[in-house]
């Protein structure tokens, strides 16, 4: 089955401690895709202006990303500039230019109109629900947002909580979002407003999945070298979002092993600039790391502390 | 089997969020006796002054903590006041008031020196290197320590490791001991220098055990309300000791089971002042939160994604 993405489809510049990128490309919808076509094929609906290196996104195509749905318009693209300081978690933007992505209203191409899995990159949460306006009964839909949309939309973000299936965010803007700092209570808050799923994202420390009844931890892959924190959250995302259309299957279980699908494209994506990583990882490689999950996290219970004998 | 603890019996005055305990019985060893003593024997090394509240470690005594090795001095014992604000991960400390902690030098009673576990909390190093002079050949020696010790004696913590099978500390203090911002770079480095397991202790963010050849991951329990942080690290520290005392057993496999018994134990720690709710919690709430800990983190691996068909 087939994943549709509606994001941005940038040019990053990017200084960590380990080095710096110009002008590579980025934005969530490219890392979603970069991650997501290992799994299933991937429909990107998108904005770029004159400058961008269209080029650059053969190999996506090659993957299997139809990028029918990506607006070619004039002026400039959407570039991002940042720094990671020794903390990768929290990244210190040095220029936004929007660029043509200030107006970009996401058509969804005809074609694209029947994807069963669909995800809603982190845009202006009104783009968000005209998008769900342009599709015909997903079979799962989920969204991600950032602090400036709850800042400056928050009844447009909580609006759209009564249209999906799923929201990731990540541990700050589910706190922002429902103005409680204990997680747990944060995320009934939000599942309150409609989602079936909420997944709250740790950077380094891993991801929480809350459904009303459950709920599902996973840690970040403990990695030797972090190279570029970049894309992590929305290469989860791709990963997540893959394995639930490659699959097809929306039980309790499939949805944690989807997480761990995310976590562990979430891991590759950091381990190089740009989507390059992504791009290079092979099914032998995701197996290996999904593996390595299992293993990091696995313990047997022992004999119950209850009634036993302790020894004294 | 019994575990031996030397460490501090203070009295603590704690303000959370939640409310605030004044000269509540704390300290290390009180904390870490009073989780282990759920699993095993255990025998106290401490000192207070004339002013403790023995009255009040009572309740430990009924549950097979041996005091002998508690020593009473002249003078005020061990007074630490502190707040936590909204980020429970971090204490603020207001006034330490060391008292006869300050001339702590801890004598093990000869019924205390062939414990098979010993746990050695957070005191000087040159203490805790002094204390393995006089404890014959454990199976298992684990010890902490704290970030004034890395500033103020670092080469003795470091000669410490020589000595130790385990240590635990948290992140802050394994970057501040390695000069290694990456916590496996951290860890490896520990390892050279001699103990067997590094526990690295996240907070909120949960625990890992690294050994030469592996690594574990407990989270930490999603708890709806953290209390009071105090005395977490020392919960889980004995929580962990304890259940290898109690098994007796130092395979890799009963050290992931001993990581997510301590972690058990540092949450209910937090649900309270004090040691309150590591007194009162019983060992079935134990097995159900150890239950509850495995169904967070477990999920089964899907098809490989290598060789798969991917539905396209």
């Amino acid at each position: 089955m087939s994943v549709l993405v509606v994001g941005s489809v940038a040019l990053d510049s990017v200084e960590t401690p380990f080095g710096r990128a110009d002008s590579v490309i980025g934005g969530s919808a490219t890392y979603f895709a970069s991650a997501a076509s290992h799994f299933a094929p991937v429909q990107l609906v998108g904005i770029v202006g004159e400058d961008y290196p269209v080029d650059k996104l053969k190999p996506l195509a090659a993957r299997g990303v139809d990028l029918a749905g990506l607006e070619h318009a004039p002026g400039e693209s959407f570039r991002w500039r940042g720094r990671y300081r020794h903390d990768l978690n929290s990244a210190e933007t040095l220029e936004t230019r929007l660029g043509v992505f200030s107006h970009f209203r996401p058509k969804i191409p005809e074609a694209f109109r029947r994807a069963p899995f669909v995800f809603l990159a982190n845009i202006d949460p009104r783009l968000q629900m005209d998008v769900l306006g342009q599709v015909e009964r997903p079979r799962l839909v989920a969204c991600d947002t950032m602090n400036f949309w709850i800042e400056s939309r928050r009844n447009d973000v909580i609006a759209l909580l009564g249209r999906v299936d799923l929201i990731t965010l990540n541990d700050g803007e589910a706190r922002q979002l429902t103005e409680r700092t204990n997680l747990v209570h944060a995320a009934r808050w939000i599942l309150e407003k409609g989602p079936r799923y909420v997944i709250v994202k740790k950077g380094e420390h891993g991801a929480f999945m809350f459904t009303k009844t459950s709920t599902f931890f996973a840690p970040a892959y403990p990695l030797e070298q972090v190279f570029d924190p970049t894309g992590a959250g929305d290469s989860f995302a791709g990963g997540f979002m893959g394995h639930l259309a490659r699959t097809g299957e929306l039980s309790d279980a499939n949805l944690r092993r989807a997480v761990v699908v995310g976590s562990a494209m979430g891991s590759f994506a950091v381990e190089r600039f740009s989507n390059e990583r992504l791009l290079s990882v092979t099914p032998a490689e995701i197996d290996q790391r999904i593996a390595e999950f299992q293993d990091l996290v696995a313990f047997e219970r022992g004999a119950p502390v209850a009634g036993a004998a302790t020894g004294r």
